[in-house]
């Protein structure tokens, strides 16, 4: 119907039924259409509309180029100034500097230094998801004369749910929420109804760690301010979800050992992305191919010994990567400052132990029930006991020390640990059966 | 200094500092008080004020019986009844029928009918964890009057930043927010200023897809209704975030096959929660043994093909895990339904014929040099080739599979997908070899 509307070049009745939708609905509509029919929108909406329209665009970063290039470069300019400057700055932060700087250039003087402002902070910090578009008000006022300033704002704060008490020299004193403005006596003074304890984070904190003060304390916007403890911004709640929601799957595919489980790829695309991990781990099974072959004689000797190769390097993977979970939750979470990476370790070093020792003693009678050789059975429950403890401690090791190492822990993915406890399980089974060789002979 | 203040019993400057804190600290402070500080607090805090504190509390489900016990049945009584009605069902659902059907009959009659409501909702729904705290008007008034109800009802609502208006049957016709009521002229009628397009959730809908409707929409919260669009309650944006990371927490942990990565258990309790999975994942261990020790004569007669076992094995559970996690999200993010199962098997398929055929041809290369056995390396190849390609689907048809039987695909694991495809890849790597075996000796 809408794409009737625009086929028709019935503007009118397309703004009627189109600026009815939610502007999130709206986006949806404006990305599934073609590149003609987004040109006639442009005819019909105002630069302010589309800004709605690029506040909930939910594309890949690098599709905004696209969508730019179809339109006028004043009118980028003017829709850029209407959209909120977070936003706009996430926008900019995709094109070229000369192109953004050609955009600022036509663009008002007062969005453009505002959006600049956001420009420079680096990625994943709170200077990069705040907005400037905030409500920031005197202590020394009435109630009544704050309200007035809100309704006033209103139109372009990006929340007017909150509204921060600043001092002369713009220093956060205060907060006051819009329930508790409206529930105060219209006489009273600011500085008497707001809460001097004022909850904020730094600019330059990660994200995570603003994510996490944001859902612990059930704000809907939590200010941004310098060492100085001058105001320079806030975080809204919409961008706190999308943080936790990306962080979540930024965790899930390093586990994963994919690059992006989220983004759907070609299969040509995807084969491209998730080989370098796949060669990388190929190698490092090379190197178990080669510590097997180092033991050739004894497999030459006891050929059954190979039976077990997959059930003590799967095992060893199975336990290794579930440690390497918790390990790398923990630290996300922070909780090693509190415990310690010698008792983590320690922690998971006696789990390792009782998951070895139960596994151990299952695997020992099973072999000997199945196979009636009881040495044998000996064998692969000691070295499975061996392996599950090594393997488990292993799991937790790694995301330590690349902790320590300041790299990224969720790097060290389940087929790296699997890859790694192959290795190690293979050199305590293939060891203990060469030094047990005599009774399996 | 708090604690000092409780101590000395100091109940006046207990109160005055600690009222100073925001919720979430003042429950940070309540959960690391000894039993006995905590009974102190009881005297020195009302009711309400310990509402507070538990509507801010973050513990596990199963602690809050613990600190019930703490108090006297008619101040828990009193203190649910002062919770926000969501949160105070959440701690009920955690107690016997019978404390619960107590606690209800000591409280006060509204407060009573509000948590019953919330009570016999399923988990994981919309209706689980919503809140019947909103503001509810009629079309049929002034912006001014509505202000007067906002105003009035602003102490006791969870959110007072929206406002739903229904008809006479309490059917859900428009919302208003607390930004446009303030924009909007005085004389303005509601039904003139409201916004007749509302997006809502029925009652039982799954709690991910409100949570992605939030996030898609960037609302504060969502009004939920019942299949006739009455209007039963709203969910607030704070506890979709808590959605978010516990649906999160939840996908990481089943990835590594773990029951809760984020608790911290004691070493035994840990071993406890692991090993049922291991020990399932040991007997399909054991049937790869098995597998194997069916081709031993081939192994008898070429010792070297073990040296490969885990280097194949461990690909093809490397890769099936990389899949799997792909299937996993695609499935949580409702594609299936976009793109059809048959699509996305054929995709991975295509993509595990590319992964197949380069990690292939590289080992072939590898094993040539290494051992300057061109068979040997072609064997290699071929069943590395072979099991990548396989390993891959099943990764992904796995998920697929459990989706269709209504099992959690998420409950396929890492560990589980990489010891179902070191079955596989063994059948398909001695299979060959021992078609081959003339070519090998």
């Amino acid at each position: 119907m809408l794409v009737q509307a625009l086929r028709d070049e019935k503007m009118e009745e397309f703004r009627k039924q189109f600026l009815k939708l939610h502007p999130y609905d709206r986006a949806k509509f404006y990305v599934e259409q073609s590149p003609e029919v987004r040109k006639r929108m442009y005819e019909y909406l105002s630069p302010a509309e589309m800004a709605e329209i690029f506040d909930h665009l939910d594309i890949e970063e690098d599709e905004y180029k696209i969508y730019l290039s179809e339109m006028d470069p004043m009118f980028v300019a003017q829709m850029l100034a209407h959209m909120y400057a977070d936003n706009a700055a996430d926008v900019l932060n995709e094109l070229d500097k000369n192109e953004v700087a050609n955009y600022l250039t036509i663009m008002d003087d007062e969005a453009a230094k505002d959006i600049q402002g956001l420009l420079h902070y680096k990625e994943y910090t709170a200077g990069s998801i705040m907005t400037t578009e905030y409500i920031a008000i005197h202590a020394n006022q009435t109630v009544r004369s704050a309200m007035q300033i809100l309704k006033r704002e209103a139109a372009n704060a990006e929340t007017i749910y909150y509204l921060y008490v600043v001092n002369e020299q713009r220093q956060l004193v205060g907060v006051l929420s819009l329930r508790e403005l409206l529930t105060s006596d219209d006489d009273a003074m600011i500085h008497d109804v707001m809460n001097d304890q004022v909850v904020s984070v730094l600019v330059d904190e990660d994200q995570e760690d603003v994510a996490r003060k944001m859902q612990n304390y059930d704000f809907l916007a939590l200010p941004v301010v310098d060492a100085n403890n001058h105001l320079l911004g806030i975080i809204t709640v919409d961008d706190i979800v999308d943080v936790i929601s990306e962080e979540a799957t930024d965790d899930y595919s390093k586990l994963a050992g994919v690059p992006d489980v989220d983004i759907q790829y070609t299969p040509f695309e995807a084969a491209k992305k998730r080989l370098p991990w796949l060669i990388i781990l190929l190698f490092l099974g090379m190197m178990t191919a080669n510590l097997i072959s180092r033991f050739e004689d004894t497999l030459q000797k006891v050929a059954i010994l190979a039976v077990f190769i997959p059930l003590i390097a799967g095992m060893s993977g199975n336990t290794g990567t579930q440690s390497l979970a918790v390990a790398v939750r923990r630290l996300a979470m922070g909780d090693l400052e509190k415990e310690g990476k010698w008792r983590m370790l320690a922690r998971e070093a006696l789990t390792g132990l009782l998951i070895g020792l139960s596994c151990g003693v299952v695997i020992t009678i099973v072999v000997y029930v199945w196979k009636q050789q009881f040495f044998l059975g000996v064998l692969v429950g000691l070295a499975l006991f061996a392996t599950l403890t090594v393997a488990t401690v292993a799991g937790a090791l790694i995301p330590l020390a690349m902790h320590k190492l300041r790299i990224d822990p969720a790097v060290a993915s389940g087929p790296f640990i699997t890859t790694i406890n192959d290795l190690i399980s293979i050199l305590i089974y293939f060891g203990l059966a060469t030094m047990f060789m005599d009774y399996l002979l």
